[in-house]
Order: structure tokens, then sequence, then C-alpha cells
């Protein structure tokens, strides 16, 4: 993480990979969206390392997604930040995936549900314009404004 | 990732993050979607070491979100799977947030098209079983069938 590269490359996945592109960032954003805010509660429930959790909570905070509330102390809590908040679809997609290709014989683990309904949220998926679900594999990449250097590859867009 | 416990942790993002939870296997995939399938390729692209890249390759071909073609050459080629084509809904994702909370002032850098209509699919969002964008604070986490272990703390529900 500290000694990546990643930071420098100027694509919109390295830049967000740059930030959460961590195995315990991941987890410890998956369980301040369930509401854990403290140290020992993220510790007690992810089983890591002190060391590597506090690393990883003030790498978050330095990258704006965790807000630290009630200074240095053990009274310390974390919570997302509006851009935190922005990152639950990478999360939800994270889950959908995991409870697809990697599933428990019992059946799904995490349920998201629509507040209003009760009913699931539906799986993850990349949407037209006008909301047609579209096939990966058809999906046309182009390179946006924001993106300088050399093309991919010979006969690749992006 | 080869020392972590995350693997038999009993959650459906930690089961994902196992898989992709480390910053150059994200940017190999965000590059096999592109259409790149050959070390060489792989490795001038992303400016990885070649034993870090070798690694990270096998593992994915290990979890069954790349093949590979053409055996063991210089003329190997690697193809994202099914559950690899899976995992492109994660990486819009991934690539939304950058361009929102890490622009480049020039505006987007990639930019993922309808190939029947040319236009920008939407960005990805978590939504009701009836298509209404919900809020990710509002939404609520109930534990399925397939998840053991303790509630995630007091007042929570997964």
């Amino acid at each position: 993480m500290r000694s990546s590269s990643l930071a420098t490359m100027n694509c919109s996945l390295a830049q967000t990979v740059e930030v959460i592109g961590d195995r315990w960032t991941v987890m410890i954003l998956r369980d301040a969206f369930f509401g854990i805010s403290r140290f020992d509660d993220f510790q007690r429930r992810l089983g890591v390392a002190r060391n590597i959790l506090a690393d990883r909570l003030a790498h978050l905070v330095a990258h704006g997604v965790l807000r630290k509330r009630g200074g240095n102390s053990r009274r310390t809590e974390y919570e997302l930040t509006e851009s935190g908040w922005d990152l639950v679809p990478v999360l939800v997609a994270i889950a959908h995936w995991g409870d697809r290709h990697r599933p428990n014989p019992k059946g799904d683990r995490l349920v998201f549900r629509d507040p209003d309904s009760g009913t699931p949220v539906q799986r993850m998926s990349i949407r037209s314009a006008g909301g047609r679900d579209l096939d990966p594999r058809t999906l046309v990449l182009t390179r946006g404004p924001g993106l300088d250097g050399p093309p991919a590859t010979e006969g690749e867009s992006p």
C-alpha cells in the first residue's frame, strides 16, 4: 500500500485501489458499514493484529473515507464519510460475487434489503442509460478526456 | 494473501477479497477485461515485478477467475472465465468511485458504454427489486441462512 506506484497511475481503478486495495481495508469498511466504530470492536471482529488495524484505520482516515470522532483516545470512533458511503456499491458488488461464486451451502450469508419493502436488493449489474442489463462481454470501453498516455494495446480502445 | 485468515471467514465479502484483495490482482483483472492476455503485455502495462505478476496470475488461475490457454510457454494466454467476467460489476463500481472521488481535472478517464446506443452506462448503484435507487445509509442488512457465528454487535442485524 505504501510502497506502491498505483497512486501515480492515471486510472480510475488504480486510484480507488490505492484507497481500498488491501484485504483488511475492505473488511474494515464492511464493518464500518455494519455500524462498528471503535478500535477494539474492529479488532475483536476481524482478529487482525493491532498494529495492522491501526495502520489501516489511519490510511482510511488519511484518504478521507473514514473520519474520527472523539479525538485520540479509547473513545475514538470511526465513521464513514460521504466518500466512504459511496463505496457501498463496491462492497455490495463484492458480496454478491462471493455469494454467487463462493456460496455457503446453506444459502446467502448477507442479505441487503430495501428498507421500505424488506425485499432483497437487485443483484449489482451494469445497466444502459435506459435501464437494460448489459453483458460485460459486450461493453464498449472508450478513453475519456481525463485519460492520457498511450492506448492499452493495438486494437483495443481504452 | 497467502498467510491470511480471510479464506476461512464465512463472509460473502471476505470470500471475494480472498480472490481479488490485492492491488495488483485488481489491476490484472482490469487489463484482462481490456483484452490483455500475455504475460509480457501485463508486465509492460503495469510495470510490476515479474515474480509478483507470475504469482498473481497463478493465484487468479488457481481461484478459477482466469484460465490459461496455450500451455506453459511464452505463448500462454490468460483469459477471464465465467466467474472472472462476473467480477466486472465490481471493477466498474471501483472505476466509478475513482472518477467521482479521485477525479482527473480533465474529466472521466474510462467510459463504459452501451454497445447498442454508445451512451455511457449508468453509475453503479444499489437498487430495490422495483428498480429504485437506494441510499446506502438506509439499507437494511440481515443475516442470510449461510451465515453462522454471532451477530455483528449488539443492536446490529448482520
